[in-house]
């Protein structure tokens, strides 16, 4: 199968769906974490969840419950879980420590410090309790959907830990200085695309497809479908918009696509704009 | 009814209860985070795991569940959760920040850095989300209790995030020095000892007791014992082994002794270990 040919262009559609997704979670954060009464602990809180940079893992986990013919509702929760995660571990990424290496020439986001480094160390550590709560609170009793809400929170709490998010990170501030790695050497930035915004977009689509009420199999293909589409966002974020053309991104496309072959028929336009409008 | 003249001198048997539930915690995280490669990662999780100062609130949470008649292992996965949650955030609060305010002379343990900041960082953002793997993997699927254990997930989220002790945190940390306040204000430790270790303690109780199988009336008891013994603890962790005398303690020690008489003939002698100790 040669899925090169496919037009690799986003249409209107294909961008107003993530935007109607992006919007959705929005909105279920923002009424989460109302910008409330004491100000000082709240606005830190709503500050440091809207202008973290954006992420398209959240609107992946709901893109992928959809595609397996979930509600949106079903996966609102998880998704707004993930981008506090995302938030509260960009914040701690960029802490100001009284020994954090030199950063190093990246193509990084300028990042502003309206809080002081306690807040900062703080507030972050209330964001992630609350993703799991939010997650744990969405489950229905009625619905008999306690089992996938509990394998959604151990999904959630793996991609994020030490064999997760933690773990790249840990590799990427201090492991890499030592090692004198930067970022033309191509399969460190590869192994790091696939530790990091791999494990994360396929954690999000898995989290999706399970409360979407999908079989194993297609936890699994969303899972890999949601690697391949993290690996090729790190890519980006590393290196910018130059990846496109990158053998490797093609063959990353390409192999995403194959995963999706198996949902024909279903809403594959839809989240196969997670691959072309990158 | 006058609790007053009730022995308050701990028992061989009440010790060695207390000691054998914290044996038996010790035991499950020795295994849940075994000393393996690499050690770079795991040597710090497990230093900062076992080196926390104790605290009283896991082994209550097991206390609490076998009060109402549950398994031990029932509670395991939940105070070893605990456990690690009170690590992370001893570590977080005692990162040396760029512009942390001067620590005030308080009787607080000496603290050791042997990791550098950026692991001491990192490394509780990877064993709080460990706590709740653990918690949802407890999850026995046969046993009908999920709803159980995502109740559970939810109190430990909530007493730890921005209504919980990184609200404690967030006060004990900067607002206290802007007040101007200090130990001597018996009003401003009573508030902090509830908000912080009173809430833990009550949350702990309250998780051992849901997980036991305890009706509604008997977690919220329970709950108000943990909240009684953890202001008690939190007054020993402030102003030392006086406080055995105040007044105020004294009060605090009635209060909890009476909401036990709710569970006359059970457990009762091995829970209250938790306040005589004191």
């Amino acid at each position: 199968l040669c899925h090169a040919p496919r037009k690799m262009t986003t249409s209107q559609d294909q961008s107003s769906y993530r935007a109607s997704i992006t919007a959705d979670i929005e909105a279920h954060l923002k009424q989460a974490i109302p910008l409330k009464s004491p100000l000082s602990v709240y606005a830190p809180m709503h500050h440091m969840t809207f202008s973290a940079p954006p992420n398209p893992a959240p609107a992946l986990c709901v893109a992928a419950c959809e595609l397996v013919g979930g509600d949106r509702s079903k996966a609102m929760a998880a998704a707004s879980a993930l981008h506090l995660m995302h938030a509260a571990s960009f914040t701690h990424e960029h802490l100001p420590l009284t020994d954090r290496p030199k950063p190093k020439p990246k193509p990084k986001p300028t990042v502003d410090h309206p809080f002081n480094p306690n807040i900062e160390l703080l507030i972050p550590d209330a964001m992630v309790p609350f993703a799991y709560e939010l997650s744990a609170v969405s489950d229905d009793p009625t619905q008999d959907t306690s089992g996938r809400v509990l394998r959604v929170i151990v999904e959630l709490a793996r991609v994020m830990g030490s064999q997760g998010i933690v773990d790249a990170q840990y590799r990427e501030v201090l492991v890499s200085p030592l090692d004198g790695r930067e970022l033309n050497d191509i399969e460190w930035v590869d192994d790091m695309c696939r530790r990091k915004e791999g494990r994360l977009h396929a954690c999000a689509a898995a989290c999706g497809a399970i409360l979407g009420g999908a079989n194993e199999e297609e936890v699994e293909r969303l899972r890999k479908y949601g690697l391949y589409v993290g690996i090729m966002q790190g890519y980006t974020n590393r290196l910018g918009r130059r990846v496109k053309e990158l053998e490797r991104v093609v063959e990353l496309r390409n192999l995403a696509m194959k995963e999706l072959d198996h949902f024909k028929g279903r809403k594959v336009e839809e989240i196969s704009s997670f691959i072309v409008g990158l």
